[in-house]
């Protein structure tokens, strides 16, 4: 079981205790599976069992807990709380969730609490003054070292699940050996008691042709892999942290239009990569890719933005995004994916997890680039 | 991959709707992924890309979905609807899903949305009048006969893994192999083409004693099974439909404190299922269980409420707790698990899922029950 070291969530206490006091607010309340687990080192399945932490400026982070997580929460929290639980719900009349939450904010001035709670939850809270307002959020786009060795650390099992799946594709194999490779990296890291299945999502696909023109489109496991261009996936999740990894592949050789649109997308890949470093706008950095591919006229073939950030989620901001707001900060981990989707043809899009560094960037998933490399012979 | 049958869509729009009329309500937005998929057969992962269906009382359901998701809704959906297409958020101005979805609503007058929407997404809505009222989640606290039998299907797969759990745990044992179950299964359901993974989730883990008195803390995978009460858990949901297969064991003889207990848990499971059948109030079948558990002079040893529903969901309403205002109603399908917890001993609970008929009601899952059957000798 990983273990957030105890100074680690010490300085995360602090920051969110300083972007508090920059808000003035003397309290804000965090529900949120994954910004409780960023916070305390607390896991569990909320369902629908809301789980609170009240944190004030000053004093004990208050929590409160279904009833039956009571007892487990003293010995996986490494921050020192105070925990109140309610009874199962629905509660009794007095004893629900919203009757303790409500009693611990009632003497507080201005308590903030975070956009991404469900409308039930925020309807049920009586605040002096509730503001909604990302603060764990907003703090979890720029990544501590810690953090950053923990996506390293993941990125290198994608990068063994995509060797593994380029090296064994081949021409008219249906796509259920390539599901199957998650499956033999999570026994691999359950048998060397690395794997926490709380924390923890494995999935390799591939997205053959022509159905990777659907990024999203969920492929058939009967389906087979003809010609190209495929898709092959290495989305991880491992103990918290995320990494993802995407090749554009062919099992023959692609024609002359394939090569072409290959072409574009790898530009775009490179006009976005050039544009990383500290201080840069999200958007613009979209905008540079998304000019690659509409200067070759195929603005239909886009369907969706350049990246996103990477972190304890395998989707969250920062995302590089046209109506994005934000500005490139040094550990942010973002992905950079510009794709060209034709009906009837497929998908071209390579996804690597990046790091902005002080000066520029780093990709930290390794794969071949090219359609050389990439033109399997397996 | 399963299609649920057009009749049985058609069905539930018009209850739908009829739940709209008698509510007063002109138009009603869904974006729950659950709910998405029980109206239209649609699947998708939301991520921070908002999906949403709007259902007028009379035309075509409108839906609004990220530009990268509208070519493969086609294929996917089951019910004629009209697909509006947002550009990837954050999305440049005039072209975000709340600009599409105020577009399509502006003309209704009473506009219902479910409870479990973020709250994020709750503020950008602006309708005439906006109602905050769970209307598809109260529908699924009922099941269809379509949707018992999908639901039997699962519960036979979790019997097959609880008898394999059962069939194998050893003492000394650590709880590795028990985890490992639900991935053979999956092997099997992936070789027999009747896996669809975006509509699955399988776990079979053993709570080994004395952990398995915190029936939410996370058994370490190094853990193993000596003496007991342990708990086996099975815990499925196949294509779209959940069940739950729970059970108390042990792998010696079990101490006379361990059986009284074991009869305890026993009795209140009794006086739980003894009161299931149509008009009993939820409260009192929890009331039930938990009166026996009290009567022993074991309060402080409840930890959870008597059962919750199960459907699409592992957990969801009508939830079977002192709080809850519900009604059985025939077709309802829920969980009945009472149990007491012991600290420094163990955790005591069968789980079942449980159908209520006309007359009463038909336990689903299928295994021992008896601390004689469960007393293993593998």
């Amino acid at each position: 079981m990983i273990i957030i070291v105890k100074e680690e969530l010490k300085n995360r206490l602090q920051e969110l205790r300083k972007q508090m006091k920059a808000n003035n607010l003397d309290s804000y309340i965090i529900t949120d599976e994954l910004d409780v687990w960023y916070l305390t080192n607390i896991t569990y399945s909320p369902e629908e069992r809301p789980f609170f932490i009240i944190v004030p400026l000053e004093g004990k982070p208050q929590l409160v807990v279904p009833k039956m997580e009571e007892r487990h929460l003293g010995e996986e929290s490494n921050i020192d709380v105070d925990i109140i639980s309610y009874w199962d719900n629905p509660s009794p009349e007095g004893d629900n969730w919203f009757d303790h939450v409500n009693q611990v904010i009632k003497d507080f001035t201005r308590t903030g609490i975070e956009n991404n709670v469900k409308a039930s939850i925020f309807f049920e809270i009586e605040a002096n003054e509730l503001i909604s307002l990302d603060l764990v959020t907003e703090m979890r786009k720029v990544k501590t070292p810690y953090e950053v060795e923990q996506i390293r650390h993941t990125c290198k099992i994608a990068d063994d699940a995509m060797a593994y799946m380029l090296n064994s594709a081949k021409k008219g194999d249906n796509i259920l050996g390539m599901f199957a490779v998650a499956g033999q990296i999570q026994e691999e890291l359950v048998q060397a008691k690395k794997f926490n299945p709380i924390l923890s999502e494995l999935l390799t696909v591939v997205w053959p042709a022509p159905g990777s023109a659907m990024p999203h489109g969920v492929p058939d496991i009967e389906d087979t892999m003809e010609n190209g261009p495929h898709i092959a996936m290495s989305y991880f999740r491992v103990d918290g942290y995320a990494a993802e990894n995407e090749r554009t592949f062919f099992v023959e050789q692609p024609s002359d239009k394939e090569r072409e649109i290959f072409q574009i997308m790898m530009e775009a890949r490179e006009a976005a990569l050039a544009k990383l470093k500290p201080g840069v706008k999200t958007a613009e950095v979209d905008n540079a890719a998304n000019e690659v591919i509409n200067n070759h006229g195929l603005k239909n073939a886009l369907r969706h933005r350049t990246g996103h950030g990477i972190g304890l989620n395998n989707h969250e901001g920062s995302f590089i995004a046209e109506g994005s707001k934000d500005v490139l900060q040094e550990n942010m981990v973002i992905s950079i994916e510009p794709g060209i989707y034709l009906d009837g043809i497929g998908g071209f899009r390579h996804s690597d997890t990046v790091l902005v560094t002080k000066d520029g960037y780093e990709i930290l998933t390794h794969a071949p680039t090219t359609i050389e490399e990439l033109t399997l012979n397996n």
